[in-house]
């Protein structure tokens, strides 16, 4: 077992460089949503160089779109199609998925960044672009880690599942299509950016939009109008408050050094369509926070009470109620037992790379570990080498130290978990 | 004189048919900007058989773009001429110029409108149309007065300078190309629709454009962002502070009336690109109005002061001033004294055609009056028939009635000020 762990983590510290220019590559090509086929392409390739057995689709088939955790506004996926590569066990051994996304959020103001988005620059030992923290860095682990024991000869007992999925970063529905096609395992790793801390526990979210009614009227006369903008500030100023309410209530000692753990995002206002008009309506879009222990239903209780607050208060809202949706992504929370096996495995594979014991905490944000392990009844981990803070940001990078340690970390993991056939 | 003033009056009831097809060929020709020679081959048409001296020509000379009041994002006007037609007059009277504009802003949803917008309709005495209202009415007034001056064989003694001008709904650029070519009187009516209220006074107005930062993050930390949103807002109270101060000053009281004489409309406010992002940027842009007695550089500049305000007061916004740019459209106020010869010679012809006292008001809203008078010189009243409240809306229209009474009062007033010459 020692011989085969040196051999793994020697190796892996061998093919830095190649791991360096595969991530590169990933970041290089931009696949938001719907345009993730090139990347996906860059990372097929990786996968057939391996060996591994491939499953290729476009997702949509299984009852896909009726079941219940489906969550995507997309009916149509053609052209940006899910991928599976197998590396399979000569028998015996407990399975792992590692599971990673190819999907990213846009760049936003490109005037923010101060290079190309995707430009894959590297310096001092970080790589910038979009989606090398969330979660290319990530995926590449996984991948290296794969070579690793690949490239020294190794063979596992369990089956390796490698899932490079589409639309985690819009409600999961590629990860719940991989569910759906019949992909379990006895436990799953999902490498997002967590800082290199283990997360058994993770917040959920929901997306909702808010429509709040005005009345148009000329802007020089704007007095026989109602300002849309000021009432939805009014909505506005009410989920703060109920962001408070709900953060005062979490009690779960993981989530004590985190100061807003079940936040709700305000994520986009837009309203009106020229300046000299009074604009009579305002779309408010944003992300609600749900913690590990509640459900979705509750959460959604809550914000539709808030809402019934607001237009108590104002004259014009009661009459003109905001009207409130639930759309587009929703991430189920996840919530495994911290003493699990997987956590124990995950961090003395942790200890003996980092030479320190990990962090295990909840995560502040939810990924598709709720679908693996909800709807999939796999136990789920998160835990990857991204830097949390920069997920979605401008200039977001990542450490390739950390990439390169989390390869090691998780294919000790895979020789423990999957056992080495002798 | 009161031979000649019935004789015109009963000219004018005579051509109601003609006049009121007229209106309709021009509401007929669709002229919104930069498609306006259609609707001005209308008028030119019709000045030509009046047999008015006339000058038509592409604006953009004369040091027109590089006038301080041109305000205009097109850079190029052919194919779209200004046209004036002189009605000369025997000498030694006073001269008048009679200014309407032929542009139209857009027709908006046509699912909102009963017919065409185009369609010139005529039902119950109403004319239907875009641009009908505003203010193809108001020039069809104008000619038929012009009409029953000349055919009636009436001679004045002051000039009588017609003018059909573009660009009014986007900055004024052709009435202040009017003026550079030299186009003076000593005193101007714009017909535009007051519902036959006089105007001597006009709300100026400018849009602004507010560019507030904020700090992307992952909306599931969102504690690490700085929202966008959430600082805008605090400019949009700024702002509404700042629009009580401005309307508590004022003491004229042509605004008595008027709850907020001169508003700072929140015309449109974007921000965000995605729900569980915080968002890095908001644009707030609108509308300041400026009152009749104070420059567009001194309300600039108390806009600028109260972003400064807002600076001041915030930890994030001291570092990431709000950036304030003034964009698109701005119209110079207008402030004729009330007791100028001008509003009591409009006013006397009024009385004698509609057997009451006109309103005498400040408007809402700003006219090329702003750029005849200010940069002109030339002292203006705003007076027309359109009605006030379908300008720029969905089944625009126009009272006839209103049109041939204006014509009526422009007649009379032409009469007075320009005098009769034996």
């Amino acid at each position: 077992m020692q011989v085969a762990e040196e051999k793994v983590r020697k190796y892996i510290k061998e093919i830095r460089i190649k791991g360096t220019r595969l991530l590169q590559k990933m970041v290089q090509e931009p696949s938001t949503r719907g345009e993730e086929s090139k990347a996906q392409a860059v990372v097929i390739e990786k996968c057939r160089e391996l060996g591994l057995e491939m499953d290729i689709w476009e997702i949509g088939g299984d009852g896909l779109a009726s079941h219940p955790a489906f969550c995507s506004d997309r009916s149509n996926f053609k052209g940006t199609p899910n991928a599976v590569g197998i590396m399979r066990g000569t028998g015996g051994g407990k399975s792992m998925i590692l599971n990673g996304h190819i999907d990213v959020v846009p760049a936003g103001d490109s005037n923010d960044w101060h290079r190309d988005p995707y430009s894959g620059y590297i310096e001092s030992g970080k790589l910038y672009g979009r989606g090398s923290t969330d979660m290319k860095g990530g995926t590449a682990s996984l991948l290296m880690a794969i070579e690793a024991i690949k490239n020294t000869g190794i063979k596992l007992k369990g089956d390796v599942i490698f899932q490079s999925v589409i639309e985690e970063e819009s409600g999961g529905a590629g990860s719940l299509a991989a569910v759906l096609r019949g992909y379990k395992a006895e436990a799953a790793i999902i490498p997002e950016p967590t800082n290199m801390k283990l997360f058994p526990k993770q917040q959920g979210s929901m997306w909702f939009r808010i429509a709040v009614k005005g009345k148009g009227a000329h802007g020089g006369t704007s007095y026989e109008g109602i300002n849309a903008i000021e009432k939805a500030m009014l909505v506005i100023d009410r989920l703060r408050t109920l962001e408070k309410e709900r953060n005062e209530r979490i009690t779960d000692p993981f989530f004590d050094h985190i100061p807003i753990p079940i936040p709700i995002n305000i994520g986009k206002l837009h309203a009106g369509d020229w300046p000299s008009s009074v604009p009579d309506l305002a779309i408010i879009e944003g992300r609600m926070g749900v913690a590990p222990n509640e459900t979705q239903e509750e959460a959604k209780r809550e914000m539709a009470e808030a809402l019934s607050d607001v237009s108590v208060m104002d004259a014009w809202l009661r009459i003109h109620k905001p009207k409130l949706d639930w759309f587009g992504a929703s991430w189920v929370p996840g919530d495994l037992d911290p003493e699990h096996e997987l956590v124990r495995v995950l961090s003395e594979s942790y200890t003996a790379v980092k030479i320190q014991k990990p962090f295990i905490e909840a995560s502040p944000w939810a990924t598709d570990g709720g679908i693996l392990s909800k709807i999939g009844g796999i136990p789920v981990v998160v835990f990857g080498p991204g830097v949390t803070e920069m997920a979605h940001q401008a200039n977001e990078y990542i450490k390739l130290e950390d990439v390169f340690d989390s390869a090691e970390i998780i294919a000790l993991t895979l020789l423990k978990w999957c056992e080495i056939s002798e």
